[in-house]
């Protein structure tokens, strides 16, 4: 099951009202710096402060009543928590959550907050997947995987979509890499003409080995204060990320400190570690040529 | 003494590495309901979070090392105040500066902040400017005025400026005016092909009975909730007002919190009603046409 253009047009007129049409900043300040023209897609502005709203939002609203109204059942230690609790209060319907015991507060509190009913595990991936299985068993809710699920992919894909609507003319697209699901929408809303590059924190380079070497590499101890950043590749990104994907730039974590203080000097805009590594990516020599870029600021919920 | 292109690059010149070159933002959500493309040049986050910021710090980097070693005096009871205070504290003088007792203790905060001695007046403007020419008689300081002064109006000019490097091919630029210190500036920033409307509240629109007279009407007993717009047009900025502003729109603070709103709401950034009222009068069918539209956002300090 693919991901096309045509689900992602669909996934926009399905969010409509529902997610925010985040703005787009520019910087001349950061433009002297990197010597190109950038475009900061704000998904730090989004509900629940994170382009994960779009895909949860969009997964929820295509089930149908008698799916949604089972509920719905997801694993995360983060925005994604928050999105999937967000948006199915928002259809007034049940949501669970496994969270490892050692996710931030301020994430389970926004999940909370949400209405959600919070079940905690250890925090393996093992245990997550486990402890969901078994709740989609004891509960009869959908679940809602964190990336690896078409339908949000098809929402994360929105945020391109929105950003190409008021840019058309980028050279080039960076977004960060985690489990995939946001530069896999950039993959399928882009044309052709518009190269997509991965942002990979070095101690969780997955996504860069995985291109380099043509087959899927698990991520395994990942080592990174990028905390949204630690997962693996699913069978749904990959391929999209595989056949598209121009280059991954992977940066350590001083870079990403860099950029995301750079973020707030010149644009007074706190976004996340896992958001301002896209910026570093940028301004690295290794990322490829192009002078106007969309970059998507992915999420801005610090903790403090 | 007139203000000229000359003196406004100049100021740029001057106030690089002292000012934040602010980001500029769009909204797709916001052109949709204009109908037009809307640049807004974020100077609620430029430093004290005000443009204000510019004229003072030009004006007091102007000053000859032995005039700076005297000091600078001014009055206001808002951004102006913190501005010459950060200002002067970054040059390393002394700043005294006359507030009225009614000031928002956010204002008089953020001048103490910066090490400004405040001097309290009556809330009048004759108490004001006598109490101000007391000082600079006692202290021997150089008075800043908060906007009839062609070095602050250069300075504010710079925001123009750089907005007009990133989006050259506006057709029109808006701004708030109170004193017209930001419009003058905007005036004298921008070619001739480039209309400049300012926002006035329904309340305080001695600009706009100014201009429909051709002779400059002092603004007395403003009612309006946009407390950086009450005072009147000076003997620096009416005439390039006069000579160069296309309209001034006016609007009523109903619509001037819709559009503060707005903006929260589309974009996330909490600014100004001194601000926002450039947005609603964009939104207002008085506001001449032009597709491609520059907003100042003024200022970003709000009374919580």
């Amino acid at each position: 099951m693919t991901v096309t253009l045509a689900d992602v047009q669909a996934a926009a007129r399905r969010l409509e009202g529902h997610v925010r049409r985040t703005p787009v900043m520019t910087s001349g300040a950061i433009d002297a710096m990197a010597g190109r023209s950038l475009y900061f897609k704000c998904e730090h502005l989004q509900h629940v402060g994170a382009f994960k709203f779009r895909g949860a939002t969009n997964a929820i609203l295509h089930l149908s009543q008698d799916d949604a109204a089972r509920g719905v059942v997801t694993h995360s230690s983060g925005n994604h928590a928050a999105a999937v609790a967000m948006a199915a209060a928002q259809r007034g319907i049940s949501a669970w959550i496994v969270m490892p015991s050692t996710a931030a507060t301020i994430k389970r509190d926004a999940a909370v907050g949400h209405g959600a009913t919070i079940v905690e595990c250890e925090p393996t991936l093992e245990a997550r997947e486990r402890t969901a299985a078994d709740l989609v068993a004891s509960t009869g809710g959908v679940l809602v995987h964190p990336y690896d699920d078409p339908r949000v992919i098809a929402g994360q894909g929105t945020a391109t979509l929105e950003l190409l609507e008021e840019i058309p003319d980028l050279d080039l697209i960076v977004t960060p890499v985690g489990g995939g699901g946001l530069i896999s929408g950039a993959c399928v809303a882009s044309p052709p003409s518009i190269m997509i590059v991965g942002a990979e924190p070095a101690g969780a380079d997955d996504a860069a080995r995985s291109l380099r070497s043509g087959m899927l590499v698990p991520q395994e101890a990942p080592e990174t204060i990028c905390d949204g950043l630690l997962t693996s590749l699913g069978e749904h990104t990959w391929p999209i990320i595989r056949d598209r994907v121009k280059a991954i730039v992977t940066q350590d974590d001083a870079a990403t400190i860099t950029a995301q203080q750079l973020i707030v000097d010149c644009m007074e805009q706190r976004v996340e570690v896992n958001a301002a590594i896209a910026l570093a990516a940028v301004l690295d020599c290794g990322c490829p040529d192009g002078d106007r870029v969309g970059i998507v600021l992915s999420g801005g919920n610090i903790q403090h």
